[in-house]
C-alpha cells in the first residue's frame, strides 16, 4: 500500500496567503487497478495563478497544482514503471492515475509525456519546458505579435514566464524593458539581454518609461495589473497590443474577483479608445493543440544557448506552502519548484 | 465676398458642455483662388466624440465638426459648382477649400465626394452613409466579428452608430440586446429588430442581462464605458470580443483623459484574464482605405429595406451648440444633424 502526503486547503486565504491556510495530511492510495498507474512526484510546481484557484476550489480538498512524477507502479503498458509524466495532481507526493487521465490530452485533466530532454533537468517540465514556457511563447507571439524593432514591456520580468518573454522578444529583434522587484533581479534581467531593467520598488514607473521608451511601447506583456498597469498605460503607443497573462496585484483582493462589478481597474477607457489599444486576456491551454510546438521550440533555443533559464528550487514537500507564499513576496528568480 | 458664420470654442467645457462655451462669429472668406472652391454647408454634424475634441483643440478657434456642403463657387474643374462634398470644415456655414484638401483622400483632412444616393437624403452622408455608418460596420464586423447565433450587446443603441450595430448584427444572424435612455427609444429598438431592448435609466443592467442573455454575451459594442460596462462585464462569455467605440460616460470627466493615470476603469483585470476577453479600441479612420466598401454596403442594405435609419434634425445654424449639448442628455434618436 502506498501512502501519499497531501497538502489540503483548509482555510480560505484572506489577502496574503498564510502557511496555516494549508494542512498536511496522509492518505493511503487505493491499489493500482487495471489500466492505472501510481506516480511519485519528483517536483511540485507553485505558480501565482494558484492564489486565484484557492478562492475557487472547495475547502478541505487537495490544493491544486502540477507535478512532474515518476511512474512507480504500472498496470498500463503505455506508461511503464520508470516513465515520467506531468499531471495536475494537486500538492501530493503520490497519485493514483486512472486510465482516462493517462489517455487524455487535456492539459489540466490529462498527462503530458516528457520528451527526450537531452540531459536538461526534468523540473523544466514545470517551467521553461512546460506551462510557463508555453505561456510566454504563445502569449507573446500570438497576442502581442511583436515585430522586429518594436518595444516590448514586461513586468514580473524575472519570473518563470517573464524571463522567457524577455528572451523570446529579444530573439524576435525587439527592444525589451523589464520590471522586477529587487536589484539582484534587475542584474539578472540585464544578464539575459533586457535593454532596460528596473526595480519597481525603487523606481517610479512612469519616469523610467519616459526615459527608456520615449518612442512608446508597442507590446505590453502584463503579469501584474493594478497600479503598475495604471502608470504604464500612458506610455503605450497607438495600436499597442497588450497580453493580460496575469494580474498578481489583484489575486489577494476579493473585490477584484472575476465577475465582480468593479470600477477600480487600470485599463482606462479613454486610453484604450484614443490609442486604439488591443487588450487580450489569455490562459495558455487555449493553445493546447500546439503544446509540443512551443515546448520543442524553447528546448531548441535552450540547447542552442539562445535562452537561459533559472529555477528557484525549495527542498522538501513540507515546504510547498512556503514556496507558494514566497511567490507573493518575490522570493524566486525564474521558476519556483519544490523538490519532493 | 462671402461671409461665413462660424462657431468658435471660446471656453473650455467643464463637465457637461454649455451653450456659452461657444461663440458665434462672422468671418469674411478670402476670394476663391486658382484650384480652390467655396462650399456652403447644407448640414452640420454633431457627434459625441467632439466633446473629447473640445479638450484638445485650441481655444478661440473654430469648433471641430464635419459638414456636407454644396460647392457654390469653383475654380477647380474636379469640383464644379453644384457638386457636394463632406469635409471636416468645423462648425461653419461657408468654407474656402484649398487644392490640397480637395485632392486629399484623408478622412479628416480631405474631401469625400458624395456617391449617387438614388434619392436618399444627403444628410445621410454624416450618418448612416458616413462616419457613423462605417464606425458601426467596421467596428462590429472587424473587431467583434460576430458569428451567426451569437449574442451581441450594444449600448447607446438608438444612436447614430448603435442603431446600425443593432441592425447589422441582426443581418448577421445574431441575437441582439440594446440599451438606451428612454422608453420611446426602447420602442424604436424593437422596431428595428432588437431581440431585447432596455431603458438603462429604469432597468438594472445586471438583472436585465441575467434574464435576456443567460447564455452570456459574445460581442459587446461599447459606446459608454464607466458604470454601464462595469455592470455588463460579469455577463460576458469566455472569449467575448469587445469593441470600444466610445466612452461617452467619461467625456465630461477630465480625470479620465487619455494618458492620465487612472484606477477607475470598469475593465477588470481578473475578468479580462479569466474570461479571456479581447478588448479593442478603434477609430474608424483606421479603415479609411475601405471607406467606400462600408458606405456602399450600407446603402445597398438601406435601398433593399434591410436597414432603417432615423435622423434628429435641428433647424438653423445658430442651434449647432444646442444640438451638440442635446447628445449628452440623449435627445436624439438616430443621427443628430443641424440643417443650416
Amino acid at each position: 500500500m502506498v501512502v501519499s502526503r497531501v497538502w489540503y486547503l483548509t482555510r480560505r486565504p484572506e489577502g496574503f496567503p498564510r502557511k496555516d491556510d494549508f494542512t498536511l495530511k496522509e492518505e493511503q492510495l487505493p491499489p493500482c487497478g487495471d489500466g492505472e498507474v501510481i506516480a511519485a512526484a519528483e517536483y511540485v510546481s507553485v505558480d501565482p495563478y494558484l492564489r486565484y484557484r484557492a478562492r475557487q476550489i472547495e475547502l478541505d480538498t487537495v490544493m491544486t497544482g502540477t507535478a512532474v512524477c515518476r511512474v512507480i507502479e504500472s498496470r498500463n503498458s503505455e506508461w511503464p514503471e520508470g516513465s515520467y509524466l506531468v499531471h495536475n495532481t494537486g500538492w501530493r507526493t503520490h497519485t493514483l492515475l486512472k486510465k482516462e487521465s493517462l489517455e487524455s490530452s487535456s492539459y489540466f485533466g490529462g498527462c503530458f509525456r516528457l520528451p527526450d530532454y537531452h540531459g536538461l533537468p526534468r523540473s523544466l517540465s514545470l517551467g521553461a519546458l512546460g506551462m510557463p514556457g508555453n505561456t510566454a511563447y504563445f502569449g507573446l507571439l500570438e497576442i502581442c505579435k511583436p515585430k522586429e524593432g518594436e518595444t516590448v514591456l514586461v513586468n514580473c520580468a524575472a519570473g518563470a514566464v517573464g524571463s522567457l518573454v524577455v528572451q523570446i522578444a529579444k530573439l524576435k529583434g525587439c527592444k525589451v524593458i523589464g520590471f522586477t522587484g529587487s536589484d539582484e533581479k534587475v542584474s539578472y534581467l540585464m544578464e539575459i539581454g533586457a535593454d532596460h531593467a528596473f526595480n519597481y520598488k525603487t523606481t517610479p514607473i512612469g519616469e523610467a518609461l519616459e526615459k527608456a521608451a520615449p518612442e512608446k511601447i508597442n507590446c505590453y506583456f502584463d503579469n501584474v495589473g493594478g497600479q503598475f498597469t495604471a502608470e504604464a498605460l500612458p506610455h503605450m503607443a497607438d495600436f499597442c497590443r497588450i497580453a493580460v497573462c496575469g494580474a498578481i496585484s489583484t489575486y489577494n483582493d476579493e473585490s477584484k474577483d472575476i465577475g465582480k462589478i468593479s470600477m477600480t481597474s487600470p485599463y482606462s477607457e479613454a486610453t484604450i479608445l484614443w490609442k486604439q489599444l488591443r487588450i487580450e486576456g489569455f490562459i495558455v491551454v487555449h493553445w493546447q493543440d500546439r503544446w509540443t510546438e512551443g515546448i520543442e521550440q524553447i528546448k531548441q533555443w535552450i540547447t542552442e544557448g539562445k535562452i537561459k533559464y533559472r529555477e528557484t528550487i525549495t527542498d522538501g514537500f513540507d515546504k510547498v506552502p512556503d514556496a507558494f507564499i514566497g511567490l507573493f513576496s518575490g522570493e524566486n528568480i525564474g521558476k519556483a519548484v519544490v523538490k519532493v
